[in-house]
């Protein structure tokens, strides 16, 4: 294999300019899957992609996906599915890559330094664009490892299958029942022996990862109303009870400072921390510098890197997001609102169930409100939650990405999880019943989401090798290890 | 008087046709002081103001206020200003009057029922249209006064001096400092014995009252700010201490359910009750009915009279109005705020001084936010200020205000205050030094603000025939009474 891969290596290198010119391409199609009038251009990305794989021999399919929930006048973009090579090849191991083809939305005016729908390399190799790094580096990133296999003229390691969307970035509308029907038996994803999801992020800027969890969410909002319309605080302030004063009393009654979650039972459900666990975090590459430098300040609760770690991933957490219906513009206004809505989530970890976790919620702020003896009308409610995920880094999969990764970088990837939640990931996981790897491309500095996405040049061509070498590592890795 | 009086009746009553459709004239006119593009059509109105007063003999005048503070490229409206007689007779007393000429913003779209710039009499004799009763109906009220006074061939009773401004609805820009320099030494407004404001409303909707107090209001921002930008809940949370729980924890820890404010020392600075003062409450014609229907809810503090009409006249109050920086539209969003302000006010009351209310919020705020110990930054400052007005109600002004009240509608005027705040009031009353009297024209449906804002007909027409007979009034009044 080595001798393959030094070709294989080589070849990225030397087509790492049509590479790059097929990532401007990409970015220059704005695919904004939450703009109503972009939905073509998204359907023209996921058209572009279908057409890149194609011209490489892959058998491709668009597949619609019905019309979009609740915007009934918009048909939602198809899952552009693949298999490569187009023909299945028994004797090898079937790998089934996810990607998402739309971006989030962008506009100059939101102080973006280069206009976001063009990709503007600068004079340190770092790739600016919409999309950039999230995720169209890594989905073309699958696109260039067939092609530098066939310009290296080296055998395809495995069959690869492909699951490309257009809705990730609105959450993923029709996916979860589209996934499960194809990974079910006679369905696309029928035969795939593990996954791979290239969406994520290294924990810093010099040293890859590899992820194998996710904390889940559970979305509450807590209404509180009374009166039957707004109420001018100069008439009615200091004779009506305000629902503005319960939510502030009740919504500050669900984490302190230090963020610890005040909802009694919470903590008794999550996971013990063994001493094994306890011992991996030390050596993860991440310091309190890092940590500062993201916030932009000092403020955070844990002065030391193991228990930071730790409550990003492997502890709730609860974090208050705000109020719908009251003032909320700058200036003054004297207004008592008649309904306001308090929206929080809480951060989920294993073995948090979130039925149990509503339950507890619910019991919480009504015992809460029920104390204060208010005569306005309290209504909490889930607006949705999604799983954690926890996969086993001992997996085949998991080792033949470690050894591409230390491969291509020279040094061995950290085992992380993530606070934040990626949830096809665990519909992957339900859906075939095999291992889920997440094997991130670009970098804790990406922006991915905000002004200025960037992906730098060489996690971009170094990004394409690990994948590449990621399917050989995958062909060669013993089935005992699974 | 009581001759003349009669005859000045009849001659409203045969003219109300037209101050009908001089009210639909004005309404016509969609004087929005808040939206820049509709300038042009505030000036329209102040000079249609003019224009009806100089055809009816008044001195006028248009005096410029100069730019808009932070809108410079906008002329404020102008204050409109004008003598009846136009010559003044040294032999009588002269009354400032005040009104405003700008309304506020409307649309169809917003759920009027009838077009809002087009008056719309219905059934019952309602007039519907924005400004019908906030100010334009009232303003109307004394050209109709000086009119029906010609045609029944009365003698005006009175030296009337006038003050008309377009910028009302958008915090006066440009009036006080018109106002205070008009009311000294050889200004304008300099010879006034007394001023009278028509600019609120009654308690209910059949019994008049006349206004001696207004509470002032004290409007605070708090903000509290940590992390360099807004944060991901599912990367950060736990990790950071967030600046909305810290802001949550604030801001439910000045006042409870009841509308008890919970900073110390406030209490203290309020006037005590005297008996006196206790025994007015029972008799003036508001009922539990009336707050229940205004409410839209039965959410009330109290369930008496006496009490929910102390609060909102003699006792301050403390509202939650929103929090600017956070989430704030429906559905969820996983955003942890980087720098949330939080906006309150209180509603001041004799003997507040408005300087000692901020030091004692000030004070609070900082303690409870210290004790926190959070690594967060916070700031508590006032937005603005305007002080409570209480007036003499046994002042000759008054006297004459309640007899011509008596005469039109044959029933003792109610002595009132507001909870609200009508900045021009304290003004008028530094200003001059003299007794300022709020002598409401239009009811409390009149929806004032809001959609299908009306002036009942009934109110307009008796209106006219209460603010002419009061000036009759007070020029009978003896001097001693002041």
């Amino acid at each position: 294999m080595a001798l393959q891969l030094d070709s294989y290596f080589k070849t990225v290198d030397s087509l790492s300019g049509d590479f790059i010119e097929r990532l401007r391409k990409a970015v220059a199609i704005p695919s904004i899957s939450a703009e109503d009038e972009r939905r073509g251009d998204v359907v023209k990305m996921g058209m572009f992609l279908k057409g890149e794989l194609e011209k490489l021999g892959a058998h491709m399919e668009a597949r619609p996906l019905g019309k979009q929930p609740h915007k009934e006048h918009l048909e939602l973009p198809p899952a552009i599915i693949g298999r490569y090579p187009a023909e299945k090849d028994t004797s090898k191991r079937t790998i089934l890559v996810y990607g998402h083809y739309d971006v989030q939305p962008a506009n100059l005016s939101d102080g973006w330094a280069t206009e976001p729908f063009e990709l503007s390399v600068d004079d340190k190799d770092r790739m600016y664009g919409r999309g950039s790094t999230d995720d169209k580096g890594p989905v073309l990133g699958w696109v260039n490892v067939i092609e530098a296999h066939q310009k290296a003229g080296i055998e395809f390691p495995v069959n690869l299958l492909m699951c490309f969307e257009g809705m990730e970035e609105y959450g993923s509308e029709g996916l979860d029942d589209f996934i499960i029907k194809e990974a079910a038996k006679g369905g696309f994803f029928e035969d795939a022996d593990a996954c791979c999801i290239s969406d994520n992020y290294w924990l810093g800027t010099e040293k890859p990862c590899l992820t194998y969890g996710l904390r889940g969410c559970s979305y509450y909002s807590i209404e509180v109303s009374g009166p039957g319309q707004d109420l001018h605080s100069g008439v009615f302030g200091g004779t009506a009870q305000e629902p503005m004063t319960d939510l502030f009393s009740v919504m500050s009654s669900l984490v302190d400072r230090d963020g610890n979650i005040l909802i009694p039972g919470i903590k008794e459900l999550v996971a013990p921390v063994t001493t094994e666990e306890q011992s991996l975090y030390k050596d993860i590459a991440f310091t309190m510098d890092n940590l500062y430098e993201s916030l932009g300040s000092k403020t955070s609760i844990f002065d030391d890197k193991e228990n930071t770690l730790m409550r990003r991933w492997r502890f709730p957490s609860l974090s208050l997001h705000g109020v719908e219906g009251a003032f909320s513009a700058p200036g003054a206004k004297t207004v008592i609102p008649a309904k306001v809505t308090g929206k929080f989530s809480i951060r989920t970890v294993p073995n948090m169930e979130p039925e149990d976790v509503d339950k507890l919620v619910f019991k919480y702020v009504k015992d809460v409100f029920d104390r204060l003896k208010s005569k306005n009308t309290l209504n909490v409610f889930l607006q949705h939650s999604g799983k954690w995920w926890v996969a086993s880094p001992n997996h085949w999969n998991f080792t033949a990405a470690a050894k591409a990764t230390e491969h291509v970088w020279g040094i061995k990837p950290d085992l992380t999880r993530e606070g934040g939640s990626i949830p096809v990931t665990l519909t992957f996981e339900q859906a075939t019943g095999k291992n889920v790897l997440l094997l991130p491309m670009g970098s804790s500095t990406d922006a991915a989401h905000s002004i200025n996405e960037k992906l730098d040049k060489s996690n971009y061509i170094q990004g394409i090798k690990t994948l590449g070498s990621y399917l050989h590592y995958v062909a060669e890795e013993p089935i005992k290890a699974a």
